[in-house]
C-alpha cells in the first residue's frame, strides 16, 4: 500500500518549522491519509502536525487514530482544545476509545463532556462491543411527524455538520418511538408543505440494541441501506449504525471465521506481539489434536499384530487420513460459510446432511476405485486393494457427514459453528478413519 | 429467515382477484421483501402481483429478482411496459441481467433501450464481471465546476429520481475528466452562489475501470465512502460503484477465500445441482491429495524395515501428520487473510516467514516436549521419546514455514494465494514430515 505522502518531505517541513508549507501540503487531504501518515511519524512529530490542523480536520483525524496516539495527543494539547475535540467527535468513536481506557482515565475524559453527551456515551459503553448497541452512534437525525418537508430541510442544513448520516431522516412520535423513515431524496422531491407522516415509509427495518451485529449486517446487506436504526424494547430510537461501520464488521466476521476454521484466534496484525504470545493463541486446538492423535496411535497399537503381519497396511495410513480430513474440511467450510451468509438455513439439518452425505458417497466411490486399483497394482494384492478401496468409501462418507454435522449441531447449541470445523473434525476423523481401515483389514484379510 | 408476508394470505387475495386488498398489503413494503415473496409464489401468481404494483415499485422489485423471474415477467407483460421498466432500471442491474442472457435475447432487449442507454450498457458489458468497470453503474451525477451551489441543488432535485447515489456529486471539466467531488452535505452547507470548484475536494479517490474489485473494496473500507468513481486511462468519469454493491463483494470474496482454502469451489447454494456436480467441484484438490499421499505411502515403504523392527513407530504417524497439517493450515490462514485485508504487505516475504518460523519453533518445542514425554512413558523407550520429540520440533517448524511461504509465493506470482493453502500444503507437509520422522528414527535408533 503506497503511502499518500512523502514522509521525508513532511519531516523536513516539521524540522524547518515550516508549518505554512505543511498546512498547504495537508490541505484537502483525506483524514484517513493524514492518520496513516501519523503512523510513520514519531509522537513529537505527529503532535506538531496535529496542532497545525484545522479544527474539523483535527477531529476527523482523531477518529481514525489508534488508542495510543489519541491518548498521546489529547494529553499533550491544551485541555480546553481536547475537550472541544472530544465533544465534536462522533459518539461511537468516543465510546470505542473510552471503552479501551482504564476506569480512572475514562472518568476523567467523560467529565470533559456535556451532561447529555456523558449520558449518551455511558449508554453506549453499557452494550457489549459486538451488539447493535455497541456499534451504534447517537448522532442521528429524528424529526416529529407533523413537521413539513421545508422545515425538515432547513433543520437538516442546521444539523448537518454534527450528524453522522444526514441522508436518512427518522420520524418519531412524542415518546421518541420510531414510526417512520425517509431519505433526503424523498425530502428534496416532496412539495415543501407536505408533512413528514405523509411521505415517510412506515415499514421501518430496525434492530434491537441487544441484538448481535450479525443481524445488523444481514439486514444492511439484504436491503442495501446506508444506515439502520437501533431501538430499545419499547421501540424508542436510540441510535443508528452506518454502512461504513458495517463493512468493517463483515470483514472482521469473515476473518474471524477463517481463523477459527483453521483452529487459531491469532491476530493478523504483523506488527504486534512476540512468538510466545502468538504461539499461545494457536496452542489450544493444537493440544486438542495432540491428545486426539494419541487416541489414533492407540487405535493403531490395538491392531499392531495385523500391521506386523502385513506392513504394507501402513503405506495407506497417510492416504486415508489426509483425504478424509480434506473432505471433512470441505464440507465444514461449505456449511460454516453457508450459515454465515444465510444461504444455508440452520434448521434444515437433515436436508444438509443428506446432501453432503450423497456428495461424500460419490467422492468415496470415485476415490475408492482409484485408490483400490493403485493399492492392488502397487502391492500386487487384490485383497489389499479391496480393503483400501472399501475403507476409502466409508471414510469419505463419514468425513462428509461429520464435517456437515459438527458445525450444524454446534450452531444449534447456540455456539459459533466455525470453531468445531478445523482441527477438531480432522482429529476425530483420523480416529474413526483408522479404526474403520484396520477393522476392514482384519475382516477381509483375516489378520 | 422469517418471511415478511403471509404467503397464504397473498395467495388467497390473488385467487379471489382482490387486487385492491393486495395493493394495500404490498403498499409501503420494501422491494426486497416483495422480491422475496415472489420466490414463494408460482410464476403465474407473481406475474399477477407484479402487474398490480406501482411503476416505481415494479422497477425496484425487478432489480432484486433473479434472471429467470425477470425474463418470465418481461416476456409476459406488454412490450411497451417492459421497455419502460428496463429503461428506468439502474444500468448496472440491466447489464448484470443482460450479461446472463444468450446473445440473441440480449440484442432483442438492448433494442428496447434509447441510443445512449444502449451505449452505456454495451460499455458495461465489455468489462470483466469482477472489475471495477463490471461493477459500476452509469447513473451518477456530474456537474461542471463553474455551476454554483444553488443551481447544483436545483439540478439535483431534478435528477434525483434516476440517479443511483445523489449524496455525492462529481465535478468534471469540459472533457468529462473527473476533477473534484463534494457531498450533498457540502452543497447544503454552502452559500447558494459559491461555485462548485471552490467547495469541491480535489484529492478524489478513484479507480480505473480495468482494476479488480478488490481494489474498490479496499478503498471503500479504508475511507468509508458511500460511492467511488470509476475512470478510464485518461481520467474521464465513466461510472460509480455504490457501497451496497461493495458489501456484496466483500462477502463474496470472503466466501471464495474460505472455500478455496478448504480446497473446494463448490457453490454454497443448497438448492442447486446434483451430488455428481458438487463432487466434481471438490474433486480436483482431493485428487492432488490422493497422488501426494501415494508418495507419502512410498516414503513409509522405503522405511518399512525400520517399521518392521519397531512397529511402535507407526503409532506416532497420525500425531505427526495431523499436528503438522494443523500448524501449516493456521499459518496459511493467517497469511491468506492478512493479504486479503491488507494487514500483511505482500513484499515483506522475509519478515513474515521469519515471524511464522519463530512461532513454529515455539510450538514445536512445547509440543515436542509433551509428545516426546508421552512417547517415552507410553512405550517405555527413552530413545523413541527423543525421536518423536525431535521430529515434532522439526515438523512444526517446517509446517509454519511452508504454510507461510506457499501463499506468499503464489501471491507474488500473481495467483490467488488461497488456493495453495488447503490440501496442497497439508499433503506436501505429510510427505516431508514422514521423511523427517523416519530419518530421525533411523539415525537415533540405528534401525
Amino acid at each position: 500500500m503506497a503511502l499518500h505522502f512523502h514522509v521525508d518531505e513532511i519531516r523536513e517541513l516539521i524540522q524547518k518549522g515550516d508549518y505554512t508549507g505543511l498546512s498547504k501540503m495537508l490541505k484537502d487531504s483525506h483524514p484517513v491519509d493524514i492518520a496513516e501518515l501519523f503512523g510513520e511519524l514519531e509522537p513529537q512529530e505527529y503532535l506538531n502536525v496535529f496542532k497545525h490542523l484545522e479544527f474539523s480536520t483535527a477531529r476527523d483525524v482523531l477518529e481514525e487514530l489508534d488508542q495510543e496516539k489519541i491518548t498521546f495527543i489529547l494529553t499533550n494539547i491544551k485541555p480546553k482544545y481536547a475537550a472541544l475535540l472530544i465533544r465534536e467527535m462522533s459518539s461511537d468513536e468516543v465510546a470505542d476509545y473510552l471503552g479501551m481506557l482504564p476506569e480512572g482515565a475514562r472518568q476523567n475524559f467523560l467529565h470533559l463532556l456535556k451532561q447529555q453527551d456523558q449520558k449518551d456515551i455511558r449508554a453506549l459503553l453499557s452494550y457489549p462491543e459486538t451488539s447493535a448497541g455497541g456499534r451504534m452512534t447517537t448522532d442521528f437525525i429524528a424529526f416529529p411527524k407533523d413537521m413539513n418537508a421545508q422545515e425538515a430541510l432547513n433543520k437538516l442544513a442546521e444539523l448537518a455538520p454534527d450528524a453522522e448520516m444526514i441522508y436518512y431522516v427518522y420520524v418519531v412520535d412524542h415518546e421518541g418511538k420510531l414510526i417512520g423513515v425517509l431519505s433526503l431524496r424523498d425530502l428534496v422531491l416532496s412539495a415543501p408543505d407536505t408533512t413528514l407522516d405523509r411521505i415517510m415509509y412506515t415499514d421501518v427495518k430496525k434492530v434491537l440494541a441487544s441484538q448481535d451485529q450479525e443481524e445488523v449486517t444481514r439486514l444492511m446487506e439484504k436491503y442495501g441501506f446506508l444506515a439502520l436504526p437501533v431501538v430499545d424494547e419499547e421501540g424508542v430510537l436510540l441510535g443508528i449504525i452506518t454502512v461504513d461501520d458495517v463493512m468493517d464488521v463483515v470483514e472482521e466476521e469473515a476473518t474471524e471465521d477463517i481463523l477459527k476454521m483453521a483452529g487459531t484466534e491469532e491476530e493478523i496484525d504483523p506488527e504486534k506481539s512476540s512468538p510466545w504470545y502468538r504461539a499461545r493463541r494457536r496452542l489450544p486446538w493444537i493440544l486438542v489434536a495432540l491428545f486426539g492423535e494419541i487416541v489414533s496411535g492407540n487405535v493403531i497399537k490395538n491392531f499392531s499384530e495385523a500391521l506386523q503381519a502385513l506392513v504394507a497396511l501402513s503405506f495407506f495410513i497417510p492416504l486415508l487420513m489426509d483425504m478424509g480430513g480434506d473432505v471433512g474440511t470441505q464440507s465444514a467450510a461449505i456449511v460454516v460459510r453457508g450459515l454465515a451468509t444465510g444461504e444455508i438455513e440452520p434448521w434444515d439439518i437433515w436436508k444438509n446432511l443428506l446432501r453432503e452425505i450423497r456428495v461424500g458417497v460419490v467422492l468415496g466411490i470415485i476415490n475408492g476405485a482409484i485408490v483400490g486399483s493403485i493399492a492392488y497394482i502397487w502391492q500386487g494384492m487384490p485383497a489389499l486393494g479391496l480393503v483400501v478401496g472399501i475403507s476409502m468409501v466409508l471414510n469419505l462418507t463419514i468425513a462428509a457427514f461429520l464435517g456437515t454435522f459438527m458445525p450444524l449441531m454446534w450452531n444449534k447449541l447456540g455456539r459459533d459453528p466455525a470453531v468445531t470445523s478445523g482441527p477438531f473434525v480432522t482429529t476425530l476423523l483420523d480416529i474413526i478413519g483408522l479404526f474403520v481401515y484396520f477393522s476392514t483389514a482384519r475382516w477381509i484379510l483375516k489378520l
